[in-house]
């Protein structure tokens, strides 16, 4: 690993965005977004994933230049289409389109069918949170998860975020830096990118991951890569959900569903994805979610109630969601961003290849 | 067991609902909603629940006369207070208010405080989903799991509820009856109530439920109750969910959050809780929510593709949330509800002592 200071690779990426055919403010955002997701330490889907872009705009399932448009709208709700543009530009534009109408409506909600890998989930969240938004959103996959009960995929790993803004108290007395909640989960129990990891380390898994081929659990990472047959959350309460997620999303988009997608991950475009955020305008009424600055907020001590459990190991406090991302920005920020050496020369060699285009 | 029909078991609820002070039109509806619960198979939550109902009635945590009221709202949002009535008809007049605004907006959201146990979680996704709306509900609860990387609890398990409108065609070619999808979820893999009852016959858990005294995990039912230290669903993840739910609902309602409660049950009481309804309404714009009479729709199309997964044993296909509840309510309207001997037992009790008042 090493470490990139974030100015660079943010620019670095841009340069790239802007040679594969994105449009300048577009490759500006959509670097910041990518830089971002490494900044904040979830490695597997910032600069890592910027090959697999490439692959998939060169091979023109991704047209680079196709922004999102509405489709139709009622009241708090509208659905757009990503027109398989950029997922994570289509993903942003959305969010925002929700927090506008929850602006006006309390609620919002975007439907957004026909996109492409929105990359981060917990993106999205964060975005609506430092905006003073609530937010829930999920997208769903391609087939990569028996269902409960099977021994045959049907089921997407359908990421879900759920996030909720907070803000702590500046020295100064100001307003405070956004420190807010941020769940970002997909349905699996482990992706097959953390099983690969895993493996390769020589180290099994903490908990039973899937199945072995003679259908018994197993905390085995190689064993569930052969098998496919990796397991939700849950057992079948995380196959529900995830189902619900899906069908959801599919039909308050009218696009495709998790079964409407090939199993090949070269191939998986077409996302449907749903945005909902909700409104700290209503201040006079749901006053509590303006309450931030006062660091009294039901937040603030739902998060003080969390942190007094007693920990197993003394040295690993209870964690609420978001707070490693906030640590790590915090370091990626004054030492530098980490960025594994697999994924940067992946990345150096995809600068080569632009650069000679 | 024993069978009761359906006629027979919801009149006798409602007898002693009013008895215990509900007012006749609300008792009619609460003994509707507990049949109901049992009717579908639930029966943990139905009738079994009425005597731990009459003792907070009782002893004056439950009002029987209180019914909730809205305290404030913005747009599609409103905040209520259920003014500690019964739990039950609190959240169905919430999510029926859910759909009003829904039906005007695209969507509704009531966020309810102060409420008491909702009883069966899942009753609100089948009353919105059967009235064509897509919804989302879930509750606090009293702490009863301890968050990840804790042997202490402070999470409840905070069930959750995903509702999804579908129909089915009827023989006649008529617009079919009502057959959605709901999911009906707790945030803990086993409830204390089922980890009681694989004990007391003798079973241990099929997966693991949580953790023994020396804290590895455990599939002993037995030693979890000793330990209280039951699973969230998907470990880290399960516990992540739990909290969101938690903080969100106590966010928007201004209520209480799950570290505000005593962990003492029968104390139980003032539980936070959110119910967001999506309009078919908005027929135009999301038709797919209208196509439900075509068996074409989108919500088949999923089923049809979970159903075609290779089943682990081929006597049990995989099911989808709502399946087997609504194969239970065929079975029960037809032979009678079927109820437990000590939940059966304690309900005549109850009936003879209200009796005698």
């Amino acid at each position: 690993m090493r470490r990139i200071a974030f100015a660079e690779l943010q620019a670095r990426i841009e340069l790239v965005l802007l040679a594969l055919g994105v449009a300048p403010a577009r490759a500006a955002l959509g670097a910041r977004l990518t830089a971002e997701t490494d900044r904040d330490g979830v490695r597997t889907h910032g600069v890592a994933r910027l090959p697999r872009f490439a692959q998939h705009v060169r091979s023109g399932l991704i047209d680079p230049r196709a922004g999102p448009e509405k489709v139709a709208g009622f009241g708090a709700i509208e659905r757009w289409t990503g027109r398989r543009g950029p997922g994570n530009l289509a993903a942003y534009g959305a969010m925002q389109r929700a927090m506008e109408l929850a602006r006006e409506h309390g609620l919002g909600c975007v439907a957004l069918a026909d996109t492409s890998h929105w990359m981060r989930a917990g993106t999205y969240g964060w975005q609506a949170a430092d905006a003073g938004f609530a937010a829930l959103c999920w997208t769903n996959t391609l087939p990569n998860l028996p269902p409960w009960g099977a021994s045959t995929v049907a089921l997407g790993n359908n990421p879900m975020v759920v996030a909720i803004p907070r803000r702590v108290i500046s020295s100064g007395g100001g307003e405070g830096k956004s420190a807010p909640i941020v769940l970002d989960m997909a349905m699996s129990q482990f992706s097959y990118g953390t099983l690969a990891a895993y493996r390769e380390r020589g180290d099994t898994l903490p908990v039973p991951g899937g199945y072995d081929e003679r259908g018994q659990l197993t905390n085995d990472p190689g064993v569930i890569e052969a098998t496919h047959r990796a397991l939700p959350i849950g057992y079948w309460k995380g196959s529900g959900l995830s189902f619900v997620l899906d069908v959801l999303a599919a039909m308050l988009t009218g696009g495709m569903a998790t079964h409407d997608f090939s199993t090949d991950p070269a191939k998986e475009v077409g996302q449907s994805q749903v945005f909902l955020a909700i409104a700290p305008a209503s201040v006079e009424t749901i006053e509590e979610l303006s309450r931030f600055a006062q660091g009294q907020s039901i937040a603030q001590k739902a998060i003080d109630a969390l942190h007094a459990a007693t920990p197993i190991q003394a040295e690993k406090p209870v964690r609420y969601p978001g707070e490693g991302a906030l640590r790590c920005r915090e370091e990626s920020m004054a030492l530098g961003v980490v960025v594994e050496d697999a994924a940067w020369d992946a990345f150096v060699k995809l600068e080569l290849e632009l650069s000679h285009v």
